[in-house]
């Protein structure tokens, strides 16, 4: 399999994450976003949003994090990011949609970009902007793990999910902007839980070959 | 089953359409968004994300769309809202996210609410926010399906998928703001295509109890 990534890309990050739990090997082709390589004529063929990742996987290629991960998750069961039980997957998922969805999106380098760029934001302000999402959205998760029984070791159960794949992610982003985690003491542990397993270690960003 | 959503909100309208497609029945419970029922304290315990959707099915309750499209397509396996293979299932699953993960998000009452009053955006700006990223988004959207052999009738195949789905609400909403849809023949063609059936007809928003 070939991932087409970068190192600091949270969605990436995801992707490196899944293919470590499920013990699959994969090559690197490196975008370099702050170099604009996603939006390069070839890079665009490959995945016209000019987004990473794309993972290609024999003559498959495909885009966005969660659909790569249910695709590795459908492909190589074991061991499973998913619960088995309709409910308890629908609370997997819709813990990682709160994250890849309602955080990581406007907290992207094209939207922060464009916010400076395109809407003449101050730079102090785009920093408020991007903790402002990161807090919003980190305490309400905090809410839904800290509320539930179902939550674990980690965030559903005691292995690691889609929900754990998208958590670690956020809270690298999070600390690199110096966002208030101290209402998050749930997200943390299991943030901590996490980066205990080697699956996430070497998926961390300065852990990559293209790391700056 | 009960419905928590807001006739105007792109993801209850996403959960309507699936509902319909699935035969299924449902009470309504309206939260008004404008008027900030989503922020009282009993719906917040419901979905600490203040957010709607939240389907509550039985004893179990659930937040976030797509993962309850997916619940309800694991639950009541007829007619499908996914393929059956894999990297196609990924296809459908990334048009899907390449518009509730990379436009919707951006566009969300709660973040027009935020550029207006905490960023201090003029409102001529914050249409031009919501405009680049719904007509960013839908063109490479329309790169994804125009690309395709796979795509049909509708995003994929000849068959309602989880995709069109997103795509409905996201199309109805770039014409409530005046978006520019003219480099998007194929995103509208698949719109007007769902929009001849029954269950995308009654899940419109004017359609609904609490349309204003």
């Amino acid at each position: 399999m070939l991932l087409y990534g970068y190192f600091r890309s949270s969605a990436a990050y995801r992707v490196r994450i899944a293919l470590n739990l499920k013990g699959l090997a994969y090559d690197n082709h490196f975008i370099h976003l702050q170099k604009n390589d996603q939006l390069s004529e070839d890079y665009a063929r490959l995945n016209p949003q000019k987004l990473v990742p794309t993972l290609v996987d024999g003559d498959r290629q495909m885009a966005q994090s969660l659909a790569i991960i249910e695709y590795l998750d459908e492909t190589h069961p074991n061991p499973p990011l998913l619960p088995k039980e309709p409910a308890e997957r629908a609370r997997v998922r819709a813990l990682a949609l709160a994250i890849a969805c309602d955080i990581h999106p406007l907290n992207n380098l094209r939207v922060l970009r464009y916010l400076v760029k395109d809407m003449g934001v101050s730079d102090d302000k785009k920093n408020q902007w991007y903790r402002h999402w990161v807090e919003t959205g980190l305490q309400a998760l905090e809410k839904m793990l800290a509320g539930s029984s179902a939550t674990g070791r980690f965030c559903h159960g005691d292995t690691p999910t889609l929900a754990d794949i998208c958590l670690v992610p956020q809270v690298a982003n999070a600390r690199r902007f110096n966002c208030d985690l101290s209402a998050c003491p749930t997200v943390e542990r299991i943030d901590a839980e996490c980066n205990r397993l080697d699956a996430f270690i070497k998926a961390a960003p300065g852990k990559q070959p293209d790391a700056e």
